[in-house]
């Protein structure tokens, strides 16, 4: 089976290069071809592609990148968009997320997962990394509809839940690692330092490193979790992590890292892994600027994701990837910090490597997996095209992606999904939804 | 002719009450009903609407709210969106902006606009306010394409040009003011404080009054207008205007207004009109965060705009309703900082009080001008409902519109734009566009 995208303009995120016009050819769930046809004619290397293993794609008129990763997310929490906005963050979670989460069941999860896949494929992402709970209904949930993912149970000590959690840590790697036609990879979640004593967040580590794997956790969301860190070891967020070794032989993803000192930076240098930068949450929540450019500065692997929709209020990637320059900017008060290229590199090839897939995918190359989207420029907010890489980075939003494919297969074409019942997925959200808040 | 919305969640913005369930049913250019048909039946208010003359649009699933307001704009700069991203605001200005526009026709200022107009129109905008230049092509699209503007000729006074730029704003006023059925206004353009010497600026103050309108001008955009103004008037651009008199009589717009002093806020304090809050444009070039809630506190009138879309690179109001909030919940660490219908005040009736067109759009009210959008709820980044004001201040985006409607007239219905050329205005557009920065 063949998919050939024929004269597309290619932007394939692997160097600094401007895009190009040109073909890509699709072997079952591989690129096999990325071709610059303003160079060389596409019948000089490969035969004419015809009969009826040969989908042809019109490029025409469209962009053709990576798909987009979002490297932090909690899935089911799209059902909980909008039902708390505007309260501190400590009331919106006690007093509404905590409770709201309390009554989610498996099939909740499950159905929530779908509403946010339906809205990723929809603006564009192809790839997320999710921690949770009842983490099988999302992984099963992947596995129908086609996505790429990274899936994490996430794992706080705040009671003695018998081990209950950490099994289930053990049960979704053990299960699910490398399924789904190997879409499905895992990782280890303690959720963040004041929620994982040093003790259990040892015995995590000790399980990541037993079975090879990434640890996902969040790190220095807000203030309040740097004063609490500091009362209770007289240590910030970050340097209680690097004081348990945590940096040292470990793949490691950090989602938010917003309070970090310099010295902090500093025990990030040379880490494996990196930061992953939320900005919509980290300013809806009213949480401040991740020093994302010092970080960078530093060679630390920065990567992006939205955050739960029940923050973000919104999955849209390309938001994320104009927020994030658009704070660099503003922190520095210089409109040439974080160029368009570099944020959209965020979103693709830097999320990859944060969830150690970059040799997978997160660019468009030849044996990598085929993930890529096609935006159709042809409307008024994409017209003049004076600068692919500016127009996509500070014009496109997700409404404008037409197909999304991964693992070669198509998940959304001309806006249509084709994996998912999208209006059973609503309906579904919508009724599960009311049954959650009500009274909270 | 009578237009029937049916059955739509209608939101007003004319106090702060909650979305509810009825009908609009609009007369020729007027609101002429806004009917809650869960507390009765339209039928016991007016009688069944049938017939030629009357077109019925379905607004089930979908919200119905004033059109939006975007009080600060450059139309024609659409030709120069994404032409040079990512440079020093001086570099920008002067190394691109000011040399393309100087190559701009009277043609290519049309079709600009057109551009604009189409994004607009489907990202739910119905009027706007435009300062520019050959303000006549401007008035002669708007007339055609059937939206709702406020004109402005932008006056600077860095050169000897015999008069003639006063001349135009003159002529402007002159032949457009109240035309296209009423939807074009005027105001005199004094571009800025740093552009505007006291003596000229005097005389355009002098011209508002003798023809009785509103004065639109940029006011504190960056630090650099405030150390200018500081060293050739030992003054703050603010103070600058006050001194002169600005704010005594006249009802003024002042776009952007991002770097002013506490003392510059009791300045304004009591000002008719208000200021034009430009957020993506100041992140974008890394002005800073103008003090918006300190305004508000002082009750000062605050609307909302996207600027030119060569530095904002969007005309999408909900981007910009998102920035402004966000903006200010980073500015105070604090997520409860102007909430969801704030922002979206800004966006409609407050913009409209900076129009001075208040007592005819801004608000969905019988007697009121026709001008509101219907968005479509059911999409996956819409669903669950839990708050209709939360999903249209944090998750809608332009291309979430179905149906634009100004002065009674259908401009896009089911995103199908219907009064003007789409494909045509996109190709004259990037045929112009190459031309006029060729070798810049």
């Amino acid at each position: 089976m063949r998919i050939h995208i024929r004269n597309t303009t290619i932007l394939t995120m692997n160097q600094e290069e401007e895009p190009f016009i040109g073909d890509i050819v699709i072997h079952n769930d591989q690129i096999e071809h990325v071709i610059r046809t303003d160079r060389q004619s596409i019948e000089s290397i490969i035969p004419p592609l015809t009969g009826d293993d040969v989908q042809v794609i019109d490029g025409t008129g469209k962009v053709t990148m990576p798909g987009l990763i979002n490297a932090h997310q909690h899935t089911p929490m799209n059902l909980l968009k909008g039902f708390s906005d505007d309260l501190k963050l400590m009331d919106w979670l006690e007093k509404k997320m905590f409770p709201a989460e309390a009554r989610m069941t498996p099939e909740d999860i499950y159905w929530g997962s779908q509403l946010s896949m339906a809205e990723m494929i929809r603006s564009g992402t192809t790839t997320f990394a999710d921690m949770y709970m009842h983490m099988n209904q999302i992984a099963q949930a992947v596995d129908e509809v086609g996505m790429r993912a990274s899936l994490t149970r996430g794992l706080v000590f705040h009671d003695d839940d018998q081990g209950v959690r950490i099994r289930e840590a053990i049960e979704l790697v053990e299960s699910w690692h490398g399924q789904a036609k190997g879409r499905i990879t895992t990782m280890f979640g303690p959720h963040a330092p004041y929620t994982c004593p040093p003790e259990p967040l040892k015995e995590v580590m000790h399980l990541a490193k037993q079975y090879d794997l990434p640890i996902h956790i969040h790190l220095a969301e807000t203030k309040e979790e740097v004063i609490t860190m500091r009362e209770r070891y007289q240590q910030t967020p970050t340097q209680y992590l690097y004081e348990l070794g945590l940096f040292e032989q470990l793949h490691v993803m950090l989602a938010h890292s917003v309070h970090l000192t310099k010295r902090d930076i500093q025990y990030l240098k040379g880490m494996r892994g990196g930061v992953i930068h939320n900005p919509v949450s980290n300013l809806k929540l009213g949480c401040g600027i991740a020093p994302i450019t010092e970080m960078k500065q530093q060679g630390i692997t920065v990567g992006l994701g939205t955050d739960g929709a029940g923050s973000a209020t919104t999955l849209d990637m390309f938001q994320e990837i104009k927020a994030a320059t658009w704070l660099q900017k503003l922190d520095y008060g210089d409109p040439t910090v974080l160029p368009a290229y570099q944020s959209l590199q965020m979103a693709t090839i830097e999320s990859a490597k944060l969830l150690a897939i970059d040799h997978e995918t997160g660019s468009l190359e030849a044996g990598k997996k085929a993930d890529m989207i096609l935006i159709d420029l042809n409307r008024p907010h994409l017209q003049p095209v004076h600068n692919i890489v500016s127009l996509l980075a500070y014009s496109v939003n997700g409404a404008d992606v037409d197909t999304t494919i991964v693992n070669g297969k198509i998940l959304m074409q001309n806006r249509q999904l084709l994996t998912l019942d999208e209006q059973e997925v609503m309906r579904q959200g919508n009724r599960r939804a009311k049954r959650i808040v009500e009274g909270i």
